[in-house]
This record gives C-alpha cells, sequence and structure tokens, in this order.
C-alpha cells in the first residue's frame, strides 16, 4: 500500500505534470476512470502503472478487470496518494501512467489516408483537445501535431479529448514542410484553414479527394510560409457580424464538411 | 473620483455578477474595453453606466468618444474599484453596466427569419456563448433560449459571447412548444438536434428552407417532450469512435451547415 505523498515514487509520477518530466520519460499521466479505462480499452500496452484506491477498484471492476488483462498489477493507495499524483482536483480514485504511444508522419502518409488534422502552433489545450475529439468523430485516419504545438500528452489535453487521444493515431514534433511532402507524395491534397483563403463555398467540392486540413494559432492563425507551402486555402465565411470564430469550432466544421463532402460524392 | 471598493454604489454594480441581481435590476456586467466598445457600437442605448480608470480612457480613446456620443459621462474609479465590480480578475481598467436587451419570440418570428438558433436547457454558460458566437458567424436570425438554459447576461456568457451578444437579438425565458408554434405560423421549420435522430445527410437538403435549430442540454441532451414536438430530428454522425461531441461543436456544425444550404441552392 503506497500511503506517502511526499514520497519518491509519489513524486516521479506528479512530475509527469510538467512537460520536461513527460519529454524525459516518455510517460504520461491518466486521471480519473474514464481515462483509464478509454486507454486499457484500445491502447492497452502502453499502460504501465494503475494506482488506485480499494474503493475505486471496487467500484469499478471493469478497470481492475482490464488492467489484469493488460498484465498490470493495480497498486493500492489512498486519496491523499491520488491528490499528490495527480494534475485535476480529484483523480476519482485512480491515476495511471501510460507510455506516450505517437506516430511517425511516415506512418501517417503510408496508410493511403482521406482525412487528416494537422495543428500548427496550436497552443490552447483545450483547443488541442476539442480537435483531437472532433477529429475522432469524423473518422479522421490521424492527427499530426506541427510546430510549436501544445504536447498531446499534457494532462489538460489529454482531459479535453474525452478518451479521443487513444482512439487515432496522432504524430508530434513533425515539420509542416516535411508533412506537406508526404501528403504529397500519398496523393493527399493540404488544404489550409486561412482568413485569406478563398471562399469556403467555392472550394468545398474538392475536400472530396483525400484530405489534410492544416489549422494554425488560436490567435495569430498560419503565418505566410505556412499557407505559401499548401495546395489550398479557404476561408470559412463569416456572414455575420462575428470577428472571428473559435478555432476549435472553425475546425469541427472543416472536419464535418470534409468527411460530408467524402460520403456524398 | 468613485474609490472605496466598499461603497454602496459598488457593491450594488458587484451585485450583477448574481442572477438575482440582475432579474431584479434588468441590468448587467460588461467587463473590460473590448465588451465596453462592442455594446457601445451596437447597443448604445443600452449602456447606464461607464466606470473607468484614467489610464484606460486614455489608452480607449475611441470607448471615450463612443460613450460621449451615447450621453454617457464616464465615472473616474481605481482599479481596486473595478476589481471589486468584476468576475474577472482583471477587467483592463473599464467596467460598464447595461440595460438587458431581449427580444420576444413574437418579435423574432415577425421578420420571417431563414435561421434561428434555439438552446433548450443549455447550462454551461461557455457552451451557450461558443454557440451566440457560432449562430452570430452565420448570420442567424436570432437566438432563442428556453427551459432553464443559463442566463446570457451572465459574466462568463458575456465574455465567451466575444462581442457577439451585441449583434444580433436575443429572447429568453420562452417555452419551447410557443416557439414552435410561432415557427410553424411563420413557415419555418423547427430542427432538433438529436441522437435519437435521421441521418444528418438524408436530410439536410431540407435545412435550405427556413430552419430553427433546437439544441439540448450538454449531458442529457433534449428529452421526449422536447423531441415530440419539433417537425424533424437530426443526428450528426459520429464515423469514429467518439462517443460524442461537445455540444458547442455539434451547434455550430449544424449552423454552418445550414447557412450552406441556404446560400448554395
Amino acid at each position: 500500500m503506497l500511503e506517502n505523498p511526499r514520497s519518491p515514487r509519489v513524486r516521479a509520477v506528479a512530475k509527469l505534470t510538467k512537460r520536461s518530466a513527460r519529454k524525459q520519460t516518455g510517460l504520461y499521466l491518466l486521471e480519473g476512470p474514464q481515462a483509464a479505462r478509454e486507454a486499457l480499452a484500445h491502447q492497452p500496452r502502453t499502460l504501465v502503472e494503475l494506482f488506485a484506491t480499494a474503493a475505486a477498484l471496487d467500484k469499478h471492476a471493469d478497470i481492475r478487470d482490464a488492467a489484469s488483462t493488460a498484465e498490470v498489477e493495480p497498486i493500492l493507495t489512498t486519496d491523499a496518494v491520488l491528490d499528490a499524483m495527480a494534475d485535476t482536483v480529484t483523480p476519482q480514485g485512480i491515476v495511471a501512467v501510460a507510455r506516450q504511444a505517437p506516430v511517425s508522419i511516415e506512418e501517417v502518409f503510408s496508410t493511403a489516408p482521406r482525412l487528416v488534422a494537422v495543428c500548427e502552433q496550436v497552443r490552447d489545450p483545450g483547443n488541442l483537445g476539442t480537435i483531437i475529439r472532433a477529429a475522432d468523430a469524423v473518422g479522421a485516419d490521424a492527427v499530426i501535431l506541427t510546430g510549436d504545438t501544445v504536447d498531446p500528452y499534457h494532462p489538460k489535453v489529454v482531459r479535453s479529448t474525452t478518451g479521443s487521444l487513444f482512439h487515432l493515431p496522432i504524430a508530434v514534433g513533425a515539420r509542416l514542410e516535411d508533412v506537406v511532402d508526404l501528403a504529397r507524395g500519398a496523393g493527399v491534397r493540404v488544404v489550409a484553414a486561412d482568413v485569406g483563403g478563398q471562399d469556403f463555398l467555392a472550394g468545398r467540392g474538392l475536400l472530396a479527394d483525400p484530405t489534410a486540413w492544416v489549422f494554425g494559432n488560436e490567435a495569430r492563425g498560419l503565418d505566410e510560409d505556412a499557407v505559401s507551402l499548401v495546395d489550398l486555402s479557404l476561408r470559412l465565411p463569416i456572414y455575420g457580424r462575428a470577428e472571428s470564430l473559435n478555432l476549435a469550432t472553425a475546425a469541427s466544421v472543416c472536419l464535418y464538411e470534409t468527411a460530408f463532402a467524402q460520403r456524398s460524392s
């Protein structure tokens, strides 16, 4: 039974809320039963450690069983220890440590993808999480993070994907130019969501073809260099008086429009 | 110069962060220069009081001039007073009090609207704000709040609309059955976003006609009674493995699809 919130083992887990520790170890935190359940269902081999209270294991017998199948022995602990490990206020009796399992962009484009979401310099964890969730919803083949996009293993991203982090391949740390090269080689058109682009309605017929969307920073959008790399830029129209759209909203509309175009054609 | 953060006048403004005070007075809070600027640009007559530091008035000469045009004399005050008034941590030197200016549902449907968003039991301020912003972006004619939907004059809703609260008519406190009756009388089809509905792609051709979308609670969706009232229910498909979509994401996709259908036909 792990009881001391100040023990080195507990501290090592708590450090995973920091990017530097995630980078150094290749591990990340899963907080709460839902995240542990989704990880065990979809990426059981990435689970390294499962910390839980006896009450939580009783309540979530499915997680205990799935952990057993994945050959992970739960480590009994206390709520105080879990609170010390977690980034959230209440991990609800369960914290797990998992191995980051990003894919390479070569893998993404070797599978003849039809719909890919590329996030270039997206900085807000909630936005990234919502985009990953929307990409999952539309059945995208992968999400690729380029430039200084926020780490997908950041606890807030993990939470806001509500499980989608485990549902589709995610590539991290790629350069946009390499993504564009590989996409072209795979017959995938690279389309930027850009306020300086062509009218969306005029261009959307093209979305029936294999498409990699590129979404930019929430405040600045895509820079000129990024826009100059892509095959096509489309601007989601503002018909009313709103100054702009929330990034995650705009990305979700682009992704659904593409999924619909690919299914209607 | 208003200097005492504990004075009755400051307390009366601060109370507007509470629903009961907003209901009693018919007033609400605008925090920060951007909200004051948008309110002055689009609904100048609703502005009742403008509290600002001398530094903020110097920095935002456009707000000082617009207030003067609206015949509102700024009241000079201190950052400590503004902090005491506001719900946010930093109101950036400006807090205003405005009169709530909702429209009636009779007004909404007397103008032959083509696109209306109805929020039934939406409880999260951020979700409501994002839906109002998306409705503004697609050029919707109005937003109608029914049932126990969160107050649109809640400080968090005001903030998350990023100005859209002032861009289009908003009706509050209506009953869904009355909205449905008026919509039908005005030749507007009432369409529910509902997980039990028909496939979106099969039904979306109908969206080219005048449409009032009904969006339900973020956790429970629309209840049976609500669904039984509408003309059509559509289900946004999940092609991947996501369990569900964020409400604001789903609403934004429905609204854009409708705006596109109405412009392509």
